[in-house]
């Protein structure tokens, strides 16, 4: 037979077992399971690896199985999960916090952690597990935006650690600024378009529409989080740009990073809806600015701008013609520019967002770290 | 000191040598030497290894180094044969064709040989260096369409083998592929502009242009090969798209691609000032297509089609709004579409040819076969 994706060259391929230790089993987490499971075929013959599930561990406790826990255990413990439930109530599961969670299991060189949660108490169990050998890999962007000191901890086994669905999700942005960075060639500049839901609402604006009813669009629609203004602070793009700094070379903290929120301080403290209710006062303003850029042949975008000396993340009139004034919708974008390319550059472009492309990058990540090992 | 791209965390590292042997000095190969050079602090203190070109091997002979070729050896060497004399006249040069050539030198699993010709002469030789344990870094496409058997076999240590190069120079459309299969996610189709010649031809005719006037165009501003049937033949674009449905998992053979040329078969015999005047009588069937995709709101590529079942290079009416639809000039870009990223796919685009954008594609693809051993 000859099917694809199943070339018979590699077929001979002897097994290596890998044994993966999830953080966070919530949608991403299901995600991320459902992927293994559905490319064991590939993973054995392209590849010569096998991931079991060892564990799946929440802030209340975990679930563990040295050989791997069955396929329908797994899909129980998520829909459990789903249903709002805790991993320490779920049958065969223990009551225990992260640390103890994760102290309990054989943390070795042949495990990896994969971080699907969205809190930085992580971090000091992914530097604890790379010391110990093992591989991680995360798609929680904390980490990663960790104090300088331990960043550098982190990184010290660089082939051990894969974030590339921190920034675009499965599109590989983090591994183009890798592969530009090891032929040594010289980054000059990267700027890209890092939020779906900020490039909804760029691409609304430019349509013409008024900035309040854009944002209210996104959040009745569910673009947004709950509070919109977890996107429109820019934190989220922030988060994104650091580690792209931090990859490129820079010793930046978070503080570094000049962030321009699409709202005015005085808009912090308001609850939802009296936020929601307020946006109309921000049309006009916005309005100007999209008119302003389009008068320069220009269009406004949301980007994170990353230099030699610099992290900015804010509006910015881009060049109408280029890959990300043309750039329209939720996609993300990111251009990098290079010595060598010139002022043409290389560009990456994808959805940047959801739980299935999410796992894309995380279950990609797991290959290429034990491959590495 | 904190310069970028030297993050004092990976200053530790031991190096690790990589013994450099390279077929085909010629201009790639300048870069390629250049590149290495300029890149030595980052390759010490990023990734812990040293590449020291060992040899120098042309289709008259070779100059071999086993310590390293010292730089000014090498650039005595290169400018020897940019003045159009050959390897086994340079000074220290031995006479010996190919195969001797590679048979004097130690191919062990510390070597890497990296393929910048233009023959496929050079197929049987990387697959034997495969066998001895070396590294293979081909920017050249003919050997990675041989015959299926024999590709079978390059492939059989996939993590040895690096062609990046051989699809849109250093922009990372092989890498992207791998990645999307190794995350398992499914492709369905890869469709990609990827030549700038002929990039520049849809460029020039979408602005209304006649092909006979933007083809000699090209070829005065030498952007064409010395025959513009060369490129407008579809052969290069057609070798890119093999390469791309194997790395995908096709077995298919270069007679298994359908090529469409840009002139009609009695065109090929003419001899190049007759062809050139000939041109003309196609202009008014290539405004013809323009305009008719035009009307239907698309825009018209050369592009590589693939999926499951086919392999197909040729004209296209695609989307005006999709990135392949919005791209102009000579860019190359590649649209990955797969079951996760529906009907939004990952993209990547970049300058596909020259030199120097070659040699990035080259030395990423030496430092993760480097890596990987």
């Amino acid at each position: 037979s000859n099917a694809r994706g199943r070339p018979d060259s590699r077929e001979k391929m002897t097994s290596k077992s890998v044994r993966v230790v999830l953080l966070g089993p919530g949608l991403v987490g299901r995600a991320v399971c459902n992927l293994l499971k559905s490319s064991r075929a590939i993973h054995a013959q392209r590849h010569g690896l096998k991931f079991d599930v060892v564990s799946l561990i929440d802030s209340s406790g975990y679930l563990a199985e040295s050989k791997g826990i069955a396929d329908e255990t797994i899909s129980s413990a998520l829909a459990w999960k789903q249903s709002g439930k805790r991993m320490k109530d779920f049958q065969g599961g223990s009551a225990a916090d992260m640390k103890s969670a994760l102290s309990a299991l054989d943390i070795d060189p042949s495990a990896c952690v994969v971080d699907c949660t969205g809190t930085d108490a992580t971090t000091p169990f992914l530097v604890e597990s790379l010391g110990k050998g093992a591989g991680v890999v995360t798609a929680n962007k904390k980490p990663m935006c960790c104090p300088f000191e331990m960043y550098k901890k982190m990184m010290e086994t660089p082939t051990k650690i894969g974030f590339e669905s921190t920034v675009g999700a499965g599109t590989p942005v983090v591994h183009t600024l890798n592969h530009i960075i090891a032929s040594g060639d010289k980054i000059v500049k990267i700027q890209g378009a890092l939020s779906g839901t900020l490039g909804y609402l760029m691409s609304g604006l430019q349509e013409g529409k008024a900035y309040s009813e854009v944002v209210k669009e996104a959040h009745k629609l569910g673009f947004t989080e709950p509070d919109p203004r977890d996107d429109l602070g820019g934190m989220d793009v922030a988060r994104k740009a650091l580690i792209l700094s931090r990859l490129w070379g820079s010793h930046f903290e978070m503080k570094d990073v000049k962030v321009e929120p699409l709202f005015p301080e005085r808009f912090a403290s308001l609850d939802i809806p009296d936020f929601m209710a307020a946006l109309p006062e921000l049309d006009e303003e916005y309005a100007k600015q999209v008119q302003q850029a389009e008068k320069d042949g220009k269009a406004l975008r949301y980007v994170a701008s990353i230099d030699e000396k610099s992290c900015v993340v804010g509006l910015k009139a881009v060049e109408k013609e280029s890959p990300l004034g043309r750039l329209s919708g939720s996609d993300n974008l990111v251009e990098f520019y290079t010595e060598i390319y010139g002022n043409k550059p290389v560009v990456v472009q994808g959805a940047g967002a959801g739980d299935a492309v999410t796992a894309v990058g995380i279950v990609g990540d797991l290959v290429r770290v034990a491959l590495a090992k």
